[in-house]
């Protein structure tokens, strides 16, 4: 991983190590989106990626575990911890990364993974994978840091302000099908950290 | 719509009336839960309800069609106020209803059209009509009553602590992939109902 690799153009016709599974994963999230989980093809990502697909199937012995990693890394946002120096701050930023994922063609794409139905083992291990990936370690690092501040003097569970909020935006983007202005977020940001505060510790 | 209709067997081999009706729609929900909308077939929907597909297609010209008198049936829900004197309670009793829906395979199978992807304008237009359906006559009138008997004194807009205490629902059982027991629901609302509170009138 030198930055040489990534500036130039990879000097061989099949991209290798780095740039191999860059290039793979970055087609495999694009087909994700346009075609969905059921009709993803391996032989199809390989002749869009530039690469055999032998050399795919070395490294993803299956379509789930390719999946697997392209949601992973398609979701690497949930990791990222804003710093605005509030709480409310933090929440705001986090709704919007949340509402923008949701919006885009990728992050859709993964929501309906996520939410897909339990009959099929396959697709239930992908979504819960997708929803372990999902509540990556940013909010909790976000709520940790309020409360070492004394920002979030609470007795509810912090877990239900998080996945409450997630829910909104679930609901105003995938139900609604709505936008997700800055005055949105605001709103219900603060109706949740209000009902939160009224539970004082 | 006579009770002696409903209480006797249907005296002849093909159900007609309105014992035609429910029950079309009655396998509909069933096959749509167990199928999904995209393998939902008229012809096995008229072989399990016993009827001829001809009839069917007489009510019900396509498929659409029928899924929409489907969805409208089994949401028919959604236009019951709870009434138990507090706007709290009123607000609990919604999102019981809700959530047992959600946890139904037809109630799932429902909101996964609702959520479908807009690509498919036939779905998208299905997906909009069970929202419509979703958003029942039900949860204003509790949220009117209580405006009226001073129950509910915020300058929030309703719809945003409805739409939340929904997404709330639907991340829960969509996501989290968790039953909402009693002290769940009531956390939650008081949650955005508290919140509410704090920006008075």
């Amino acid at each position: 991983m030198t930055t040489t690799t990534r500036r130039k153009k990879a000097p061989l016709p099949q991209p290798r190590g780095e740039a191999f599974v860059r290039g793979v994963l970055e087609v495999a999230l694009a087909q994700l989106a346009e075609v969905g989980y059921e009709r993803l093809s391996i032989p199809a990502i390989a002749e869009l990626a530039n690469v055999n697909k032998t050399s795919i199937y070395r490294r993803w012995p299956s379509k789930a575990e390719l999946v697997r990693d392209t949601v992973a890394s398609a979701m690497s946002h949930s990791n990222d911890a804003p710093d605005t120096g509030s709480l409310r701050g933090d929440l705001i930023a986090l709704t919007r990364t949340v509402a923008t994922f949701m919006q885009s063609p990728a992050g859709a794409a993964i929501v309906r993974i996520m939410l897909a139905e339990g009959s099929n083992p396959e697709m239930r291990a992908l979504g819960d994978m997708a929803y372990r990936e999902a509540s990556g370690v940013g909010p909790w690092a976000v709520v940790k840091r309020a409360q070492t501040r004394g920002d979030f003097q609470s007795k509810i569970d912090p877990s239900l302000v998080l996945f409450t909020l997630a829910g909104a935006m679930l609901h105003r983007v995938f139900v609604e099908k709505r936008d997700a202005p800055e005055a949105f977020l605001e709103q219900v940001v603060d109706l949740v950290l209000e009902g939160a505060a009224a539970k004082k510790k």
